[in-house]
């Protein structure tokens, strides 16, 4: 058990947009609200896995929706805790644990929040090991966890409890609702026992993400090189280097989505390298070569500064380090793949596992 | 308090066609499934608002989405009850009432089936006195009665509950759900206390029906012309006497609009009708002058047998009775007006009350 102040959340929230891999929103804002809400109610009680309960109740929160929404519709305390009440008032009990439904971006930090306003403990472990766009695309999907019964709530306050038979009817129904409720909305989804979460989470998330963050903070501070240190703590690749000379963007069906072309450093240089985007960094090819895919983790770290780039940030002339590190084992599985790898979201390629640093 | 048995059905499904006018469903499918229900669990009780306690918890039930989809998706027992379950769970405490959301269409003899299948009794009453297309069109809002919490259950099983702050947001929510249900789904909503029942519900309106069916039936059997006989029953006015001679139907967002023309009788008559629907029919015009609109009720009859037509049933040559009689008189309030006038329909007329026959 550690406890996380307002202070530590700096680096978590640095670390979960290495994470993001592109989307997930701005931490920035999960951090405002985090950080305002551990000031008011005191710190945060960070737990591992090994010490749940089987008896547990586990209830993983998250936004759902346009992260650029929810950037304007800054999401309230109601809001946050209206889900977690609908929610234990339908499955008729109360949570003893809170976590985050994923490891990136605006959801890694929210989640703080909603312990800190409830004093629940937060689960240092979440669902995927990294950011997805859909609610179904979770380690727990493929472990047999069900995302229901799951609660949603709007900035009106208004509540929606369902329960669906398969954790793609809960995404289509949750895409559906989020759209009446003004492009974005609070959840909790996936409960789980203490012994379901034990199994079917990615244990220590948060830590990684805090690692990550305090390197790149580190290396700043001690004057070495962030993208470098980021890269050896991750066991990354580094995918390319160069400058953007061109991004793509086109807001359809609750997207974001497009590509951005990246040149080499040298000016004599005829290299290029095309990263596709839907939300997420998905796809990324160096002259015309597959160099990494979802579910693999593609971020973008400036060069300089080896801050992460969020795709709705790129612009022309950004100097920027492509890296690609791996998922979680589970999700190189054929039914990973199947759930989360590039077919799915519509890029006709193979998956093409990143190879880490030291297989180099 | 009396037994409706599978055989009473048949001139209540015939009354709910009436009443339907022209739109709400086809109510031979319901009878059906009413039928069927009665005779494997025997006769349903129906109650009159006086028998109510203050204490019981009245569940209105209804089925929403596409008539056209009901009728090639069967809801199930299952189905129907699902969505009890789910809203019971989240209320706590059981129902001890069903009751017809509408009075029209299928909605009128569904209820029966799932008060048959749960072993409640059925209030003779509605909420809206005819029938409505959209959730938040009823007398129950017009006296302050929030639609939620309410659920919804679809022919999967997956089951939502929601509760929002207005009608018009559950009206919102439920639409796009059964986008993704597929056209369909089963709701319960507007729970009340017997109390409220009482003060915000139309009694007796299942009496009405089955009166309207029966002098239906009564005068084809006493070779009477039955289009004057429901005419004397209702107080209704005999709009038009004529042919259809054109329908224009597209099924655009959920619904199916359009216009059919009626031509005078007569071969030298110069004399058109025409009239408007939205499901429902719900504005009627003889040569350029309004003579019925929306909240009060019209209905085309088969000029020779009396039978109701649906707006999905018009074709060119059918010869009809058009007739228009009044709404509750709680529509003809300026809320009820701007709840479901002309006005909301995106028709540019006034609401023109149809005034009953023994005004003329």
């Amino acid at each position: 058990m550690r406890k996380i102040d307002a202070e530590n959340i700096e680096a978590i929230a640095l670390g979960a947009s290495v994470y993001g891999t592109g989307g997930g929103g701005d931490p920035y804002i999960g951090k405002l609200i985090a950080m305002n809400m551990l000031r008011r109610h005191g710190a945060v009680r960070m737990i591992d896995t090994d010490s749940l309960l089987d008896s547990d109740l586990v209830v993983p929160v998250a936004l759902v929706g346009a992260p650029t929404v929810a950037i304007e519709k800054f999401p309230s305390t109601d809001q946050l805790v209206g889900a977690l009440a609908a929610l234990e008032r339908y499955m008729g009990r109360k949570a003893t644990v809170v976590m985050c439904a994923e490891a990136g971006g605006l959801n890694s930090t929210i989640p703080f929040a909603v312990a800190s306003e409830a004093g629940l403990p937060l689960l240092d472990a979440d669902l995927i090991g990294r950011a997805f766009p859909e609610i179904q695309m979770t380690v727990s999907t493929l472990l047999g966890i069900r995302a229901t019964p799951m609660a949603l709530c709007d900035d009106k306050g208004n509540t929606v409890v369902m329960e669906t038979g398969t954790n793609q009817y809960t995404e289509r129904f949750v895409r559906s609702l989020v759209g009446e409720m003004g492009g974005s909305a609070c959840t909790v989804l996936y409960p789980m026992t203490g012994a379901q979460a034990k199994r079917a989470t990615i244990a220590g998330s948060l830590s990684r993400l805090r690692a990550a963050g305090e390197t790149i903070i580190d290396a700043r501070r001690d004057k070495r090189d962030p993208v470098e240190a980021l890269v050896e703590l991750l066991g990354a690749r580094r995918l390319f280097e160069g400058k953007v000379i061109d991004v793509q963007r086109a807001t359809t069906g609750g997207w974001n989505r497009g590509m951005t072309t990246l040149a080499g450093f040298h000016d004599d240089s005829n290299s290029r390298c095309c990263i596709n985007f839907q939300n997420e960094f998905l796809m990324a090819e160096v002259d015309g070569v597959t160099v990494a895919t979802t579910p693999d983790l593609i971020s973008l770290l400036d060069a300089e500064t080896g801050a992460p780039v969020n795709a709705e940030l790129l612009r022309f002339g950004l100097r920027v380090t492509l890296i690609g590190f791996p998922c979680h084992p589970q999700w190189r599985t054929p039914e990973g793949i199947q759930l989360a790898g590039p077919r799915y979201f519509g890029y006709d390629v193979d998956y093409a596992p990143v190879a880490s640093a030291t297989d180099a």
